[in-house]
């Protein structure tokens, strides 16, 4: 059994899987604010989570902590956790010297993609029962998906981020910075980023975007945006069209460069559901009308979303931890 | 001994490496028009250097070719070779029916991203004894990228596009449209791209870019514009300088995308030598001091140009043909 967590700025997810990959067993926690209340938080994810499965912690095939920040996978460490309240922390030293066994730490996003990918290939089943999965978000043939060497992960959250599997592998990057894609411009006359740059995809595209934008006592930017738009408002309806024309960009940037098999939308605006996926295929097979070289690539059908309640962080994260590999042809080098 | 040939519109490039990678023949021939021109061009390259190396073409480890078009690598079939004369042809099973052996294809551009991949990791005693080394370049330490796992190909030709190498494998997407970046927007007030789209990097950053915006009788459109805006006129320096933006854009989209380790730039204008290595590096740099975020990535310092002469597509051809595979940490989907 293999034991993930997903360690958000306000919730925690702990996940046990069985050999199989499915989700046995889950507990959500509140996570607590700076370095000694999220190692506390973390600790308290892993016993919960053994005492239900009845086994040690030492016992678990690994463990693995998805955190957001940037992360050296190869020391556990992270840096720049600002929602979490520290700056540098060593979690991965620390969770093993109190578990007294190895646990691995991975970005939050990259391990969703893992988590994305495991489902994608294994199909609902790898899901937990109590998980809804919308028929919507998965039509098509899911049997075609099991064979997918590729997947992009694209996270809607307060910023927009992806993370990527290609060949069946967690690509991070040569320094950990794959899938940034946040700050690419989108438009040269666009909104100044908070990176320094000007017209990001992060500036249309994301939880932040909507709030800069849409000022709104609503502790729901976008729900609030949405229902203006809806009722006609001119101003929320161009956010609104600007912010679909930017997600449905970046899965035009990510087909276009990486050419994955699919892109699974994830994160906190992936709740607004089945709404999200329809508008996202609209414009990319409006795009397909205009160019017949889009219209070859089917962008459209390769969109797809995180099932609402599928922990995609906590599951990935389990995998971090996985110790072996599987084969796959490889092109040499020399 | 490994052969690998590269099939241009105008020149066909074949090559035998050695054991080790190195270039040990090398041939040049002027490619036929049409497909039954294209095949005797290729039979001729092979039999040339089998007949140099003292070898029948059966005795080769391997035999690759790149080609323009769109390659379905697994079939070893072409199809949209416009530059060639033909819209489809097996390229694959004519060669190996003729040589009677097997042949290996792959579109053009992958191809070079293995030879350049392989260039990058081996160094420049790959390459022939004839090949010019720029110290420009290669300057840095070279011996930093031995151990490089992936690189971006950057092809700016008539067109603009990229090949991926991860994990030191190429990576062809899932549909073998990876690296397809010419086609994605830069400027949404752009002009028309041939694909329907407005505003791709290819309308400013490539070959077809220059010729379309500046109108000389040069048969080097490029080397006129240059020349014109060397001497003050103001449309050139324009055409010039986003040009040199585009491409920029470019290597920022690869490695915030892939974060590859490096971005090698061939094709017909990286002839434009240190020139054009110096100002998309000035660019990046340029863009590093407005955006902390950029600075962290070093984009400048990942940029790096084909050596002039060196046979990028027909090695790396020659490689594709490769049986088997390096090992490789992997991480498990399940």
């Amino acid at each position: 059994m293999r034991l993930g967590l997903d360690i958000g700025g306000t919730k925690t997810d702990a996940v046990a899987l069985d050999d199989d990959g499915a989700i046995v067993d889950r507990v959500r926690l509140v996570t607590g604010f700076g370095a000694e209340a999220v190692i506390r938080t973390a600790l308290d994810g892993v016993e919960r989570v053994a005492a239900a499965t009845g086994l040690d912690p030492r016992q678990f095939a690994s463990i693995g902590v998805g955190i957001p920040g940037q992360v050296d996978a190869a020391r556990g460490t992270v840096t720049h956790a600002v929602n979490l309240g520290f700056d540098e922390l060593d979690v991965g030293g620390r969770l093993s010297a109190l578990l007294g066994r190895e646990v691995k730490v991975e970005n939050d996003v990259k391990a969703a993609a893992l988590g994305a990918y495991r489902l994608l290939t294994a199909g609902p089943d790898a899901a937990s029962p109590g998980t809804a999965f919308s028929g919507e978000a998965f039509s098509g043939e899911p049997s075609a998906w099991s064979s997918a060497r590729s997947l992009a992960y694209l996270n809607l959250g307060t910023g927009l981020a992806a993370g990527h599997v290609i060949e069946g592998a967690l690509w991070r990057g040569a320094r950990g910075a794959a899938g940034e894609i946040g700050h690419i411009p989108f438009d040269p006359a666009g909104a100044l980023c908070p990176c320094g740059q000007r017209g990001c995809l992060e500036t249309v595209a994301s939880g932040s975007a909507i709030a800069r934008q849409w000022a709104t006592d609503d502790p729901y930017p976008v729900r609030s945006l949405l229902a203006a738009a809806e009722g006609g408002h001119a101003g929320a309806t161009r956010i609104r069209d600007r912010f679909v024309d930017g997600v449905a960009a970046a899965v035009r940037m990510l087909v276009l460069t990486l050419d994955v098999e699919i892109v699974m939308i994830g994160g906190g605006l992936s709740n607004l559901g089945p709404w999200l996926l329809d508008e996202v295929r609209r414009v990319l097979a409006s795009w397909a009308v205009e160019s017949p070289f889009l219209a070859s690539l089917g962008l459209d059908e390769r969109v797809l979303l995180v099932p609402a309640g599928f922990p995609a962080a906590a599951v990935g994260a389990a995998l971090v931890g996985a110790p072996s590999a599987p084969e796959v042809e490889r092109i040499p080098h020399g």
